[in-house]
């Protein structure tokens, strides 16, 4: 396992980061992914500010952001962003049946998506603009 | 481009599907994605039937669906699929702004995926269970 | 479009390949794939040799060669790789039903993929030792 | 690990499914792929019926389905499905040997991909209508 | 395809994006990639900043950056990405013998990954802490 | 964990490669991904040989060579290739900030790729020649 950066041996500008996360999730420590990533302090700092933006207050709801971010996560296969996402998401509302459904959906779209490259299907003429 | 199967000239089992398609999306003529797939019949009935249930009523309401959907498509990178569903969520109520916040998700995710892999980030003991 | 490297403009290590494929598959001309790896000659020979022995005779029949790299490179969703490979695979024997068959495991295995890896499903025992 | 849903606290929709499984494969009890898909039982029962039907009697000899399945699985990276479908293979036939020419044509196909996708191979005339 | 978003209809926050791009490359205007990501102006935004920060300088040299971006892009298998990043790469000085090399190791790379995800390799004691 | 070919049990064509990688690297023993890639002896030989001629001595140097690798196994996912790389490329004078870079890059990669697909970015007129 490569090194998790711990608060305190952590230099100032990655407690720094920190302090804003637990404050934010209102949690005692940050994860261990913050600790991890931690190891390049700028990058620590850029996807800490991303996540806020991004997952943040806008036209979609909170849940349906999770909803989102784990459909995404399943699909690329990120394991511990499927387990974190996951539980985000059980925390804002996510039932198991929603749950199972967001799954059978990535799963089906994983099957679609190999039929449709695989007959280099043409986009009809009203699918052209999109999205 | 590979054949694409019209009604016209279309077997019995593919009109079948055909007719049922258009009857539930009150369309005149089903999509190009249709017209490829039918070129293997018993996968045109089974991919059909697999969405017809996997997008049908459930927890999650039809938008939902269709932008978990959308974010799967996105992350895949399939082209046809993300255009046909951008469609498809856009006629159920998502706006232009919805749409950018669903690829901006998609789009933080894959970054998070290749640091929590790199990183081999270790499960947090409270997401051991997720999802 | 990249450059596509034509037999006449070619230095001599790629004239030299070129001449080994046009033999050995009996064609006037190598396809684009060779003509635009050429622009690296050291691949181009690399490839060439590897493909050969890859392909060659083995403990699998060519036809269900063709239908495996066939397989993996619709999973890989590689365009040129499916096109070109479904028509050797033509050339050597597949039915429309067996393209359909092939197509149709494939979409299922990326399905089962999404399932398996979100679920982080254990190895049963007796599958630890495999492959 | 994600909950495993084991026969004796199945609900009756999901026994169903098993008591099938276990009757067409003449096991005692079914693997652990199937009961973590048990979480969302109707997935269960959609992927149970996918999986019987493409991978049932066809055009493709069994032995030809499953290395077909184990190139995808490869391909898409699926540890579990690798794992499975190796087994599955070897008890129709599969030898080390095919097993081991199985693997350097899905690794030689991702190759391939990565070549073909960074020139943009332009498909030639005689590919254009495949697959 | 879908709408890039020019200059002269682009809202004030697109604009203030677009002129700080062409001050900092010195070119009369932006690249398709960024009219594109302009339908999201908060995307656009954090984008450029992310770009501008990681390409910015830094412990690595700015042809080793680009080289870098370049294998990625490659690896992804991201058309747009690979063209431009090709042409940033030669614009500091690729040559043409660099960039066969960077592809033949991206394509070597895709190779092991297949054989080392299949045979489920184990961390040797002394990449555990890798990386 | 599937089995490991020790020195020992060797067949003769697998230890004369081991022997040459010894030699090459002057290391005691091969590492895992040789122990498992010689399963099958043909790809033990191939992948040894295709490895030493794209890493060896070219235009790039050594350490250029080595960062290309790793970012590619980044992007690829593949955790033993990213390991043994980062571990290969800090022996050539990667330091701690160069890594962060380099991951940083890929990371944002992912990001940009999922954005240009997406959107369906046309190619700039100067960019389509490339790479």
């Amino acid at each position: 396992m490569p090194k998790l950066i711990q608060y305190d041996e952590a230099p100032d500008e990655v407690r720094a980061v920190y302090d804003e996360i637990k404050a934010a999730r209102n949690i005692p420590d940050v994860t261990n992914f913050w600790k991890a990533i931690a190891n390049h302090p700028p990058t620590l700092r850029r996807i800490w500010d991303d996540m806020r933006e991004v997952m943040g207050p806008g036209a979609l709801d909170p849940l349906t952001k999770e909803l989102v971010f784990l459909a995404a996560a399943m699909a690329h296969g990120c394991e511990y962003c499927t387990a974190s996402h996951a539980a985000s998401a059980k925390a804002k509302g996510m039932s198991r049946e929603m749950l199972g459904e967001v799954l059978a959906i990535v799963a089906l779209s994983a099957q679609t998506h190999v039929l449709a490259d695989t007959w280099r299907v043409p986009l009809d003429p009203f699918y052209e603009r999109q999205p």
